[in-house]
């Protein structure tokens, strides 16, 4: 295959670790299960940091958990760190993190096997929890770099059966006493590369192998209550009703119905979680609880949406004799990939011949956090169908390879000419 | 208080029980949650077995776990019993089921200790699962009774998480293998009067403090699912999404239109139980699993509100390309109570001079299974505020006592009058 410095990024060694990855939390249907804490969640930090050590990198386990692996480098520099997350959604698919991890192991192989000397000090990273788990807090490994979750509400998190999150954390090697030694500055990491699949259906649609990633989508959750009046589903005639389950049926007709209006393809917004209460058949329902998420490629058009939702929802809580509640949980603004490190990968893909596209994630990622303080970039491959979050999760062998060179070569140009001081 | 054969219903001594069963499954805010199969089921039973030998009845338990408690008669004539149920919906009041067999039992109570010598045996009776359960089967005690519901198909249930219904049978005392031997005729059962509070505001517009019930709704349920695509919530665009709540959303305002369309105080409607899968904030809602119940009060009604739900709701589905099925789970017709009983009720009644309203129940009872193959009769106590299923459902003691003590002077008239061969 076509390279640039002579360093060839190598399908068949990346694949073999691939399927010996992908055997870590393996279900029946092809997808694998490694949520953070789990007993997979151990066995591919154990994996991965042997097949570090093979390729003589060395291995350090950061406070909340991160896997670094670094290639030391020849001159006083700042870090620059390829790599994902290696945990997985219940029932996800072999490709989601593992893929960027393992293409990042490939890559350090490839440099070190070409014999190539790095400046920067190169580094594999694994970030802890990327994926939703029970201690509702994703993306934790790489918020914690960047200084967006505190010690106090780490060391205050619990999961839904009340298990401590410093429990889990020690278990991968953790401690949340230390947590803020985990946090990074731009004089300690001056770049993060991050490969992804897309997990959705663009790149396919454009019939390209790859996209060079502009920015990652804010993401803004509500975590909402409607409260109605349980009565008895027999004896209360319809006018009497005030029913919580048909209020919020309306209002989740209305949240669909301004994100439809906006006709934008940087606009989604998901009740993806819903509960009512008591849940029998024959009781009104007296309260729904639900999470609504909107993703925007601006703040600005983010909080419009969440207004203008609380607002039709308001006008039809009252219209129906409910309360309606809304609180924030999450409110993350979208991120800017680092133009430097676009203008680098684009102008790699381009020398190697490989046509990209240019999009913004609709996904959250690693990088978003990264990309709140230091240069951040991503890149995708595509998803076939666009499933991902699934067990069908699949993405092209030949479409990685080309990705992979990338990677390899862009590393190769941003140690040569990224040169911040440490 | 007045009374027509010098045996007079003991408010203390009925109030009294009531307190210390009340206690068994109490929430904070002053309701009861006694589910069929739970702990609290177990204890209530216990309870009330304790309570019926006290006074010297006989304690049987049949294959579907109904409590009966016999006071055997002075002539080979059919039983006449009287009862409800002692569990409860989750969150539920105190009075609801537990107001007919407490009463019940103080009603037998008054005439042993008045020394009255019945022509009939008479029994006390507390159905099994009246409420809805996981197994999917209201009035299952009742049902069985009456031949409503196969050995087969009571065998075959499970809960929603596996569990067999047998397991739940067996614990109760009873065993779904011997469940024919269960079946009553009217030759078994000549009469059946069951005391519930009305669970509505009607009395209470009327102020009168008792009713006699003329009748019983239909009771239609359908168990629905909703198919749609769990998909990536970032990443997948708003136009390619087949989202399960959206489309239950949608159908459920459907259903509730129809009902409001028909303008009539004789149905009602409800979703009262729903689920959606798997439930994540950041993944489209693949699929909805809920229960929609029609009651009407004729078979007319009620199935051509189920049928033109039905159409609309695929309609909806075909056009968010979603897929929807619905399986009838109740399909209970509507049942008169019997005319002698009435007569006798009413006659009671007015010689007590306790001013009474006649009303048709939009609850189910177990009584409406018992019309289905003897005489029935019921009572209805007013609800304050027209509260129930909640835990703020209450009804004045002042009423109980009215209502047990016409109770009491029923059960004397139809002693003496009914006399048909057991």
């Amino acid at each position: 295959m076509k390279n640039l410095a002579n360093i060839s990024f190598s399908g068949e060694r990346f694949w073999t670790h691939f399927l010996a990855f992908s055997n870590i939390g393996a279900l029946s249907q092809g997808g694998v299960e490694r949520p953070f804490g789990s007993k997979e969640d151990l066995e591919a930090r154990l994996y991965l940091q042997n097949a570090c050590r093979a390729i003589g990198l060395e291995v350090q386990v950061d406070p909340i958990g991160n896997l670094w692996a670094v290639m030391p480098g020849t001159e006083k520099l700042s870090m620059i760190a390829v790599g994902s997350h290696h945990d997985s959604v219940p029932q996800g698919g072999r490709f989601d993190g593992a893929l960027g991890v393992l293409t990042s192991l490939e890559t350090l192989h490839a440099l070190k096997e070409g014999g190539y000397k790095n400046r920067h000090p190169l580094a594999l990273v694994s970030f802890t929890a990327e994926e939703p788990n029970p201690f509702n807090l994703s993306t934790m490994g790489s918020r914690t770099v960047a200084g967006r979750l505190t010690k106090d509400s780490l060391i205050r998190s619990r999961d839904w059966n009340g298990r401590p999150l410093q429990e889990a954390i020690l278990a991968v090697g953790g401690n949340l006493e230390l947590v803020e030694q985990a946090r990074k500055t731009s004089n300690d990491l001056g770049a993060f590369l991050e490969l992804h699949i897309e997990q959705g259906k663009r790149l396919e649609r454009a019939q390209k192998p790859l996209a060079v990633v502009t920015g990652i989508c804010g993401i803004h959750r509500l975590d909402v209550t409607v409260i109605g009046e349980a009565n008895h589903a027999g004896t209360t005639m319809l006018a009497d009703r005030h029913d919580a389950f048909l209020a919020a049926s309306e209002i989740a007709l209305a949240f669909e119905k301004s994100l439809l209006d906006e006709h934008r393809d940087d606009l989604v917004g998901t009740i993806g979680r819903f509960e009512i209460f008591p849940n029998a058949a024959n009781i009104i329902p007296g309260s729904a609880r639900f999470i609504v998420e909107i993703r925007a490629s601006t703040v600005e058009l983010m909080h419009r949406i969440a207004s203008l939702f609380q607002k039709k929802a308001q006008a039809i809580a009252k219209r129906r004799g409910v309360q309606f509640n809304a609180d924030v949980i999450l409110d993350q603004a979208p991120e800017e990939m680092d133009k430097f490190l676009i203008a680098a990968l684009e102008d790699v893909s381009t020398k190697l011949q490989i046509p990209y596209d240019r999009l913004f994630s609709m996904a959250g990622h690693d990088a978003t956090h990264m990309a709140s303080f230091t240069k951040a970039g991503m890149l995708f491959v595509p998803s076939i169908d666009g499933k991902s979050h699934c067990q069908d999760e699949e993405s092209r062998f030949e479409d990685i390879v080309l990705a992979g060179q990338v990677m390899v070569d862009a590393i190769i140009q941003m140690d040569q000419t990224l040169d911040n001081n440490s």
